[in-house]
């Protein structure tokens, strides 16, 4: 049933536009350029658009038609709805608002009646007042948002869902600045008919999804939401909005559904494993290592540092937040001491100290992911040093345990340009630790 | 006394080296290229360095000296010391390490020599064991990092001192990413005479200084810190490393001096008005607001968004760390409404939808900014939208109150580039709404 809103074969752009700042030239312009199948731009004015043949209908197009985008007027929805369940279209992705998000009795109406064709069809509805769907694999980039002004992240295997249009189009754009690959991205709006529950339980089953995340506001079939969370077995990370009386307010204001009560969301959350972000940070942080990480055995973490001060900062956050830090067995620290200068730390956090080169990180690093004394690492690394180069990161990409890298400034974003994106690289020591947490909390 | 460290008219690098790669060497090159004043190379081997005349000992310059950088090997600083006493010198930047904070007993006893030393000439000593001072108004860049490796940061407010040399590193560096301007810079390391005390209050009388931030790992003189604080009249956040035993174990394996009960620490900053950064982000966060901002007369907050999501998260954040979000009054909504489509919401977040352009937000910002309703703004911007470019940040320019920004994404970094710096922008709502909550807690 969801299948065909991400694997179509053939996509109609309703309300394909020849006006380059509609929402329909933009729609129809990002699938013609990047979509693997065929497109076809529906305008009642036939006028061809980027060269292309337009159709007056999807009624006039004789092939079949797996998914449409609907981007007209609220207003005319209806009409060309009722027109792709005439044309045998059962996937249907309503981008246009004016309906119950308004908060008037005419949007509510409105997206009554579409709800009523769709039923009247067979046909299952993402949206309306959706800024659209992302498909990585095939270039199904139905999002009103070009390039120039969105990047768009490359492939990979989180799944993302958002409620709110503007945070979609938002992770889109700093998931890509983050170097996370996405598989598919959904901003499902108003949910007349596909709902939070929908997606998960789609990402959960769908084989390029290793890592689901969401931003809600509110749940709305609640039984469904709790059935599905149960069978989910991978990584899935939650952001709620709406927590509090004003966010609440805002939510209602925006998407026309009141926040349901935190408490009993949070508990739910804790119940099945869901990973809850915080913040928007929190969200971002938490999907960087969960794309590249795996499962942590443990809480032992081992800091490896040349810069003492990021050293102290890690591990006070570390202890903070539940992370065990121990020291090194005196077997360990004799085989660490080896490969460092006398006035160096092996008491954890090893401070290698601010003259190591990548050998010296190379051997520390080795002799630590082979202890078992030790089930993360977190690498910090003062960049700034003329000890280091990018050749340092050839000896990260060989760590075996779960680990993270923090590191920061200008040279740093540049080196950041040019290497894998195999390494979870943080800004700073607490967002590092906070995010090697998360992988201690992963079930099975 | 602190004066002639940061305004010198001469400066002597003892120890100047033509290895490139050696500290004596880019330390003489920082202050060769920049400082707008006498610089004199010492070293044995007088071979010219970069062009310049060199000298075997200060004793050898004829003129007079206000500052010497020592940089020589541990072994030779006593020597070099007692010639820098000889020659009157009163000012002295130690930044050879392999003293106390090497652990081992040499490193203690050579320490206590230098004090000795320092006391019979009643010179002032900044190190041993730091990586040096920074002041942006004369180009005294006396550190051993070149700016192809650490870009330094322009002219502005805010002066910063740490215990830890890495972390004044990566300050200079992170400051100048984040567009926040500074005065000036020392890293005191091991505080064999000067320490966080006496920067303070060196700081607080410094007419360039606005912002004092610090990063503390120990207090040494208690209560010179406590007389400092009371008498300081000017915004202070500080970082306090080694709060915890995993912490105190690093600060201990580094500095050489046991971290202080964090809980007393804790108590003195609440009772002296000092802003306490929890982490790294705070403290970059705080400063940036700081440096811009102004205090804020009470805790309402107007949120003015364009982007429904984020608005939500920021409305959470606020009420979980205890500001205000009053709705406007009914007199106040209408004059909003006038600007705004129907579907916008005027509740707060002023939810101005995605669809708002310059004119939009110059209009609300207009009404909020001279309503008595709200004493702080919060300005979210998804500028991923066709509808805003850079000519958004003439308008936020206008605005009077104390204000923060949210917008990040790629757009975002590239405008960040070329607008002014006077627009403190965070990437994050809640970072954004943890920084404007501190102009809440400034004293007069």
């Amino acid at each position: 049933m969801m299948e065909k809103f991400f694997y179509p074969k053939s996509v109609a752009v309703i309300g394909a536009s020849h006006e380059e700042r509609k929402i329909g030239h933009v729609v129809f312009k990002n699938l013609l350029e990047k979509f693997k199948g065929k497109v076809y731009p529906i305008n009642p004015k036939t006028e061809p658009i980027l060269g292309q043949k337009v159709y007056p209908s999807v009624l006039d197009v004789e092939e079949e038609i797996d998914l449409a985008i609907i981007t007209v007027n609220a207003l005319i929805v209806p009409k060309v709805l009722e027109e792709c369940g005439k044309k045998g279209i059962k996937n249907v992705v309503i981008i246009s608002s004016g309906f119950s998000e308004t908060g008037s009795l005419e949007g509510k109406k409105a997206e009554e009646k579409i709800k009523e064709i769709a039923k009247t069809y067979g046909i299952r509805i993402i949206g309306p007042n959706t800024i659209g769907i992302f498909n990585s694999e095939n270039g199904l980039d139905a999002t009103f948002f070009l390039e120039k002004d969105v990047r768009k992240p490359s492939k990979g295997n989180v799944s993302l869902f958002s409620q709110s249009g503007t945070v979609g189009i938002l992770s889109l754009d700093i998931l890509t600045k983050e170097a996370i690959g996405i598989a598919k991205l959904v901003s499902y709006g108003n949910a007349a008919d596909i709902n939070e529950s929908d997606l998960i339980e789609y990402f959960s089953q769908d084989e390029k999804t290793k890592v689901i995340a969401g931003f809600i506001e509110s749940v709305r079939n609640g039984k469904k939401f709790l059935e599905v969370l149960k069978k989910n077995k991978k990584p899935i990370v939650l952001l709620k909005g709406g927590k509090t009386s004003f966010g609440a307010r805002a939510t209602s204001s925006h998407t026309s559904s009141l926040a349901g009560d935190y408490k009993v969301y949070s508990n739910i959350f804790k119940q099945f494993n869901v990973i809850e972000a915080e913040t928007w940070d929190d969200l971002i942080d938490y999907l960087k290592i969960l794309s590249i990480g795996k499962k942590a055995n443990g809480k032992r973490l081992a800091i490896i540092t040349n810069a003492g001060g990021f050293g102290v900062l890690a591990s006070d956050f570390a202890y903070k937040i539940g992370l065990e830090l121990p020291e090194p067995s005196e077997k360990l620290k004799e085989e660490l001491k080896k490969y460092l200068p006398f006035y160096a730390s092996v008491r954890n956090p090893i401070d290698i100290t601010a003259d190591a080169d990548v050998e010296r990180y190379k051997n520390v690093l080795k002799v630590v992911d082979e202890s078992k004394e030790f089930d993360l690492l977190l690498v910090i690394i003062l960049i700034q040093t003329p000890m280091l180069d990018e050749k340092l990161f050839e000896v990260l990409n060989e760590i075996k345990k779960p680990f993270a890298v923090c590191m920061n400034g200008s040279k740093a974003d540049e080196i950041r340009k040019k290497i894998d994106k195999s390494i979870p690289i943080y800004d700073s020591p607490e967002r590092a630790v906070k995010a090697l947490k998360i992988l201690t909390e992963l079930k099975s």
